[in-house]
Formats: structure tokens, sequence, C-alpha cells
């Protein structure tokens, strides 16, 4: 496979060199506030975070001026849901100057569903996006447009186009939106540390039926599907001359996974759980919060007591009342808290979180269903909408200044849901593993330079002000800074630490060889002195040595002294497959082996 | 009337002593931002601004000491909810030092809705109370108590009383909960300009059907009372096996009296009016913004365009969604903004709004409801509850520091209600004309004197800090300002001024007359130089004048010179109670018409 080419750090490589590429971005004052909670949703879709690739290795550029020139990771299968105006225009430069310089994404499928494309399909575009969806399992959508009267009129659609939500929510079996604070670390927005949410994404008034009626009774009648005899469960005398009536309900099956999904999440992100609902007055809520409840005690709690997240809700999980929620959402801005709630309170709820924090441009909107083999399908959106007033500034030549940030995390949220999809299928699998491993070190590797281009005052000027960078400035400073720390994590990694057990010949067999003397005899055969020696200065060497097999052949050892970069493989590449090499560091060994055809000297690392 | 003889000052005296108050009072920084909207609720009644009384001329102290000690004035007739804990201490000891000494608040009903007064009449207090308030149409209620499964075994009640709030709505026709932040002039807390909010009091979901049902069906019928055909509003398939099913129903013939109170509010309290609902998505709510958008258009835009109050919202009255307007609240800081919303969306938005303006302290939640007669019904309380852990300090000793503000904004909104009603049930009774005044002034001027208090630093240590004074000193505190401004009114007010009008004998014919002989002559009789001639001295003068009447008296004129403060009636006290008088201030006459019992020498004014 072309990917796992060029993925060659072993665990050991990667995390040294993480641990370097934080000391050194973090030039700019870091705020010790934010380590509690790591900013953005993509560390919360489970990827492992003790693994890491760089890819990088090939270009020979200086780190500054770095752009990728080795071939592309294969992205994972995604679905990609185009909308239109300003935030389509800006997610097609960001994947131009940020994904597919690194990713080959020939195996996304994309969808328009922008208001011409929906009408010239008679929506089936919408019904083949959620079919794909639910196939694929991994969903990135750009915000979409769902036309007023007046806009169908401009647009010359045939007919207003609902809302795409409905068909999605239903489609992917919705269970919760999560809606989660997106932070830049060492810039203060609105909470200080994360706040999480899941809004219950089925039931309440979004599915009523309702009708406007005068004086008379309404009676409202359950017909059990068991056979049981039928029951009046309301029945009203309404008096005044004009009355809406109202019906809906909430099925309550999916509230043990919403619990489940709620509070796992509260644990990844170690925050403070807590249950909103208006069940004191609105008695039939109360199910809602038993079974969120039950799942805690049974599931829950101890690991969150032993974690010390119930030190600040008296040690158990808490119950909010939906407008005392209002009010905790303004006093609690230190965040650090999750909060699970009703499908039209976490409406509410949530977009006041938005605006604590900043702006919907600072929150994520990730619909999380559950598909029939019992994998999780999950679509990431950015929380607002297409920005209209940039994009009449786009087209008029003016200047822009478009803050990418929900899109860019509502892309990797994608991206690394998709891989972790495509892990769980095959979890044995290297190249799945290496692939993982690259999407979960570029996305936060990309944050990092986001997240320092905005603290280096390059931000767009939303944040930065009036000197903040236009859309297209700010996203090719990103587009640098991105190709920058992928090329200092290769460059700056320290070399392999080599122990025992990496060593075919014994530490005590060693000592008898005259090391110098190997060093010498090396050299001289490292004929165009790259540090490496190829297959036909090695055919040479072993005749010249009297060592090339004939019918019998003897052993013959070449090693670089440890902590040199170049390390020689203990035998002749035999064309047979085996790959039981000398000095190597242990894990590059499977890298190696696959590049036997290219020659026998393995690359740098 | 007692109040009557009380209240001697005229429309023009009253003014020009306001004036000289407001010049005296705004001593700290006056901010020039709250000049816009009134503070407080009670202006929000309906009280004409350009009437006051002062009722403090009988003290003989210095103005710093003033405490009133004429009779007092009757307070217009209301019902008195008492409720428990630290609330009903508090207002208990405000009603003592605030209102007592210039009240006799012997009209009013008190009902006692303590859990223990609820219990021990099983709950007939509840039902007298509403019945009270509907008959009196003011109301003034404390923080009450709803007691949960705990408290009834702690209290060792005979069941859990709920909330009075439903029998309250229902009993008083409730069309709107009126919830305005309040202000501290010169102190900025979350708004700066004053936010109202209509909140539909009735419908909704507080008044639902509910049942927790399996799979099946649920199917809702209409059934027209005008013998028409039913038919289904609702029939629905339940699939999950745990499902809640909600019926309720919105009654909209009130919202067209919603409209105009809001609107009415807006205009006085000079706000742009916005109308909240979440329409595009429960399209059922359509009615209630075409209610109001058709009342607004029919009988206020052009008023509120004439203002220039529709600036601000694009020159029309605008619908907000309400997810939309959980963001604004938090944006909109400037305040000068009113909403009105359904009854859910109302408790939601009014309790995030309490937030945002520092705390439930700091709004008011007044119900308006209409009587048979049409008259309004007004149920005052304070937004928040019995502020149980101060209570607890309270038994055990220690030093507690409440802010009394939203109960004194409840207290004031229904004393002036309580007067409008008076009012508007006897337009053309000077004693209620002046009731309705002297309640306006007070209100007025406690409120100024509170919010000095604050400002001096003087205030509860919510505001104040640690410094701040206990709920008793505060209280005592604003006692005595209050008692210093109402002196200070009095003592600091200008002279009547005399204009032609008021001269019994023409300008012309006082030429005639030498007024220094004239002023020897009066000081000649003053024998105790009290610038006052009593009837005793009165009687002598005339004898020895020798124009004391006979049979056939003469005419004698005696007069002070214009701008001293003793004037002299025209004609001899004749016991006939006959009322023209010689020099005196228009409109002082009726007062002294009603004191010629105790001398004919008019009081001070």
């Amino acid at each position: 496979m072309s990917s796992s080419i060029r993925i060659l750090t072993s665990r050991c490589v990667a995390s040294a060199g993480r641990r370097h590429l934080a000391a050194t971005l973090s030039r700019p004052a870091a705020s010790p506030r934010l380590g509690l909670a790591s900013p953005g949703t993509a560390s919360s879709i489970g990827v492992p975070s003790s693994f890491a690739a760089a890819r990088l290795q090939s270009t020979t550029a200086a780190p500054e001026d770095a752009v990728p020139t080795g071939p592309k990771v294969k992205a994972p299968a995604l679905v990609y849901i185009s909308g239109e105006e300003m935030t389509h225009y800006a997610t097609q430069l960001l994947l131009k100057e940020w994904i597919e310089p690194h990713f080959d994404t020939s195996s996304w499928e994309t969808y328009d569903l922008s208001c011409k494309s929906r009408d010239e399909t008679s929506d089936q575009v919408l019904h083949d996006a959620v079919e794909a969806g639910k196939r694929v399992g991994a969903i990135f959508k750009e915000p979409t447009i769902t036309p007023s009267a007046v806009q169908v009129q401009e647009m010359g659609l045939k007919q207003a186009w609902g809302s795409p939500n409905g068909a999605m929510r239903k489609g992917w079996n919705g269970i919760t939106i999560s809606r989660d604070t997106i932070h830049i670390e060492g810039i203060e927005l609105g909470y200080k540390n994360q706040v999480l949410f899941e809004r219950h994404a089925v039931g309440g008034e979004y599915g009523a039926g309702w009708d406007e009626v005068g004086q008379g009774t309404l009676l409202t009648t359950y017909i059990p599907q068991d056979g049981g005899a039928p029951f009046v469960v309301d029945k009203r005398d309404l008096t005044d001359k004009h009355n809406v009536c109202v019906v809906y309900h909430n099925p309550y099956d999916n509230v043990r996974e919403l619990a489940k999904i709620f509070f796992e999440r509260c644990l990844e992100h170690q925050v403070t759980p807590y249950i909103v609902t208006k069940k004191t007055v609105f008695k039939w809520q109360e199910g809602f919060w038993a079974t969120m409840k039950k799942v805690f005690d049974d599931e829950y709690k101890d690991e969150f007591l032993k974690q010390g997240l119930l030190d600040r809700s008296g040690g158990d999980l808490q119950h909010l009342i939906s407008d005392a929620a209002t009010m905790q959402l303004i006093r609690w801005t230190d965040g650090g808290f999750g909060m699970a709630a009703h499908n039209y309170d976490g409406d509410m709820l949530t977009d006041q979180i938005a605006q604590v924090h900043r702006s919907p441009g600072f929150i994520t909107s990730n619909l999380v269903g559950r598909n029939d083999d019992g994998s999780y399908i999950k679509e990431f959106e950015a929380s607002h909408g297409t920005v209209t007033d940039l994009w009449l500034d786009h087209l008029a030549g003016k200047e822009t200044s478009l803050n990418p940030l929900g899109l860019v995390e509502a892309l990797l949220g994608a991206m690394s849901h998709a891989a972790r999809l495509e892990l769980d299928e095959k979890p044995n699998d290297k190249n799945v593993q290496e692939m993982h491993a690259f999407v979960d070190n570029f996305q936060s590797t990309l944050r990092t330079a986001l997240h320092n281009t905005f603290r280096y005052g390059q931000g767009t000027r939303d944040m930065c002000g009036p000197t903040g960078f236009t859309t297209e400035d700010f996203i090719a400073k990103v587009a640098w800074r991105l190709n920058r720390y992928l090329a200092q994590q290769v460059e700056e990694q320290a070399p392999p630490e080599l122990k025992e057990g990496d060593l075919a010949v014994p530490k005590e067999k060693l000592a008898e060889f005259d090391q110098k003397a190997i060093l010498k005899l090396f050299e001289k055969y490292d004929k165009d002195g790259s540090g490496k020696i190829d297959f036909k200065e090695f055919s040479k060497m072993l005749m010249k040595m009297g060592v090339a097999p004939k019918k019998a052949p003897k052993e013959g050892l070449f090693s670089s002294p440890p902590g040199t970069r170049t390390v020689a493989s203990s035998r002749p590449a035999s064309g047979s497959g085996s790959c039981t090499s000398g000095y190597r560091p242990r894990s590059s060994s499977r890298q190696r082996c696959r590049t036997r055809r290219s020659s026998s000297a393995p690359r740098t690392e």
C-alpha cells in the first residue's frame, strides 16, 4: 500500500517527536487554565493519543519551506455533503491547502446539497446522501441553505426544500446532537474549560401534530399494540374561541445509549455531568432523568468518583431544572461541565452556550446515530450558517475574513471518526493502523498550527481585529505553519534508542569486535558517502571481502556504531521476503521490510 | 378625611420641590446612561408623574433627624400575601420602618400562605387569598415555599401543598407575567437600560395531559362545540417500547390583550419591542405572532415610529426565533428592548435575563389579569425565593445581609396599582387624588433613598462587598434617608408665587394704600411676633381700630407684603363655610377651606 511506504516512525520515535513538538510550539505564553480539557471535538471521537506518524521525511527542503512532496495518505472513506456560499468557498480552499497536500481523498463521496442541486434532483440528492451516510458512517456537512419563500423565487426553485435535518436524524437513527465548545489553546474565549452538551436528537415538539381549533373538546386516546384496552390519555375542554392544540411524544428507547455516549464523553473530557429537564413541572420528563441516573449509578458513578469529577456536584449526578440551567450557563464560565437535555431544551441551551462562548463559530454540532451493525454514524457540521454577508462581499470583490474554526473541527471530527470506523473494521491491519495514527497526528498538528496562527496575531478579524488576516491569507498561513510543523516532527525527532532486544548480536559478543575497524570498512565501501551502501556497493564489498555467498555462505556483519542514523541489514537481500535484520530500531522493521524492493538501504528516520 | 388634612402642597409647589430634590439627590456621580429608562416596575403602573405630595410639614425637627409625626395617609386597599423565612422577616422589617410611619395600612387584607397556614386551613387560605385578590385587584406576595417531600415530613404537613401559581393565574384570569429588569440609578448592573418581558401566563406544557405508554397508536380528536363534525388532529404510531405522549393547548383569546399591555409598556419605558417564538419549526405558534403583529400595525406602529423606537429593528416589529433570543439576551447588554413570548419560552428567557442582569434579585415578576369589570388585577412578587440559607443564619444568631430590592419593588408596585385602582374608581374624589399623588411621590422618594444608600456604599453585601450593611442596618439607613428626603421636600420647596388672579384686591387698588404703614400696623397687633395674628389678637385689633363688626360691619384689609410667608384671610372667619379668601395661593384654597375649624390662620406652606 502506498500509504504504508511513507509511514516509518516507530511508537517511541513518534512519542519523542511529539514531546519535542509540544515544547517547541508552546512559545506564546501558554495559559495554564486550558490544560484541563483538550480543545476541539476530534479528541472526543476516541482516537488514541499515544500514537502518531509523520510523513514529510522525503522532503529535502528546510522545515520553514516544507511542502510535502511524497505520496499521499489515502484518507479514510467519508461522505462529504457540500453546501454553498461563503462556507463552501472556504471549505474548498482549506481542503486544497490543508488536506489535499497530505491526503488522497479519492475515497470520499460528495453530495451537493445546494438549493440548486436539490431542486434539479427533486431532492433525490438528499436521499442519496442519507443513504451514503448510513453506509459509510462518517459524514462531514457544510452549512446549507433552507430556502425561504423569497429565496425560492430568487433562485427559481421548483419548491421550498425544507431543512435536511429531519431526514438525516431519521435516516441515521439519531440519538444525540453533541455540541461542545471549541477552544483555542492560549486564547480565552467564553468558557475557560470545555463544556459538553448532549441534546436528545428525537422527540419533543419538532415532530408534533397540531391544529388550530375553536371551542370544543380535545380527546386523546392510546391504543396499545398488544391488543390491550385503549385508554384516554387526555380530555380537555377548550373554552377559548381561538386555540392551538399540540400533540407530541418523546421516544425514550435510545436514552440509555444517549446516557452512555454522554457519560463516556464526560469521562474522556474530564467534566462534571448534569442532567437538565423541567421535570419538576413537566412530570412526564421524570423518565428521562430516571434512565440517565440508573445508567450512571450502574455503570459510571464509581469511575466519576474515582476521578474526582463529582467534587463540584456533591458527589453524585445532579439534576438541573431547565430554567435554572440558563442561569448556570452564565455563571459557570470556568466550564468543565457537561449537560444532557431533551430536544427543545437542548436547542435553546446550546445556542446560549454558543453565545456565552463568543459565537456559534466556537461550538460544534455533531449528530450521533447508530447503524444496524451497532457502529456509530456520526455527522459533523459547523454550528453556523453559510455566512451570506461575507459571501456577498466576496462576490463584490471585497476582502473577507471568515474564521473557519467550526468548519475545520467538523472536518477533522469526520476524518477521525472515519479512521476510527476503518480501524474498528480491520483492527489488525497494519495499513489501517498507520492511516489511523497519521490522521490522529495530523489533526492535532493542524489544530496546533491553527491555534498558533491565532496566537501570533495572524488570525481572522473576528479574533484579531482589523489587522487580522483575510480568509485566503489565513488559510495560506496555517498551511505554511502546518507543513513546517509536520516537517519539524521529522527533522527534530530524537534518533532511536537501541536496546538490548533490538540487537541481533548480543552486547557481549559485540565487544569482541573492533568497532573502529568496522566503521572504517563501512566508509570504504560507502563509495558515494551517502551513509548508505546500495546493492551495487554491497555486492562488490562481499566479493572483495571474500564473503560473497556461494554454495555455503559465511556470516558477515556490518553495522554503524550505535547513535548514527544509518543502519544496515545484517543479511543480504535474498528476495525471499525474510526480514530478520541486524541493528535496527525494533518497530521500524516493518517499514524496512516493505521497502525491500527499492533497495536494501533503509530510509533516514 | 384624615389624609387630606396633611396634604397641602399645591401642584406648583410640589413641582418646585421635586425639581429641588432631584438636584439635591444627584450628588453621587449620576450615570447619563440610565436616563433613558426609569428604573423599577412601579413606574410601569401608569402613575402620573406630574403630581406629588409631601406630608412632613408638621415636624419641627431638623431635616436630618426628620421622623414623621403627623397623621398617616390611609394606604389604598391591597391584598398582602405573606410567606415565610428570610423574605418574610425582611418584609416585616421594611414595612415597619419604611411604610408604616407614613401609611395607615388598616385597609390591607393579609393572607398567610406559609406551609403551616395552608396545612392548617387545608388550603382554604389560598382560595380566600385568590378570592380577595379578585375583589381588591392589587396583590403583594412574599416568596412562599412549595414544600418538597422532605419538607412535608420535617414540617409535619398533612400533604405536599403545591405551588399556588396555578390557582392564582386561573383565579385572576392571568394574561401575562411581566418581568422587567430592576435598576439602581448610578450603578451598572447587567443591562444598562431596562429590559421588559411579557410571558404569556397561560397555555403550553404547564397544563399538559400526558401518559407513559408502550408501542401502539395515539389518536387525538377534536369535537367542535358548535355541533360540527369531529376530526382527527393527530394520529401517530409509537414504535418505541418506552414513550411519553404529551397533549396541550394554547388558548389565544387573550393574546390581543397581552399585545396591548406589552406595546403600551414598551412605549412608556421607551424600549424596542420584539416577539419571540419558535414558529419557524413549531408552525402552530404563527397565530401568536400574527395577532401581535396585527395589534401592532393597527394601533401602535405609528406611535413607535414617531418616537424612534423602531430605529434599531429596521422600522418594524421584529420576530426573533427563541433560540436566537437566548443569544441576543447576552449580546444586547445595552438593554432598551422588550420581548413577548409563550409561556415556557418566557420561563427560560426571563431566568436568563435575571442572570445576565446579575441575579433574580434584580428582576420583577408581576402577574397581570383582567377582572370581570375590565379592570386589571395585578399581583406583584419578587423573583427570588425565601432565601433559606440567610434565614438559617439569622436563626443561628449570625449577621445576614439580604438585598430587599425585589421585595420593595413588588410592594411599591402593588401600592401604586392599588392607588391607581382607587383613582380609576373615583377619578374626581380629591381625597383619592391626593392619596394617589402621595403614593406616587412616596415610591419615587423611597426608590431614590434606596438607590442612594447603595451608591454611598451602605448597601447590602451582594452589592457592596463584605463592608456592606446587614439586613437590619440597611433597612434602618434607608429609613433615615427616606425620612430626610421627605422632610427636605417640605423644607426646601420654594414659597408660592402669587399672581394677579390670586389677589382679591386688584394691584391698582393696592397702590392706593401705604404698604409700610400696613406692615407697621400688622407688627403692632402681631403681639407674639409669630408672623401670624391669632383670633385673640385679631379680635383685639379690630376693636382697637374701631372696625370690629357690629351691626353694620365695615371692610378691613390686612396683608403682609408679597413674598413673606404669612398671609391673612381678607375676611373674618364667619363660620359660614364660605371661603373666598384674600391674598392666597390659588390652589391651596381647598386645604385652607378644610382647615377653617382650627383657626383662620393658614398653615405655613
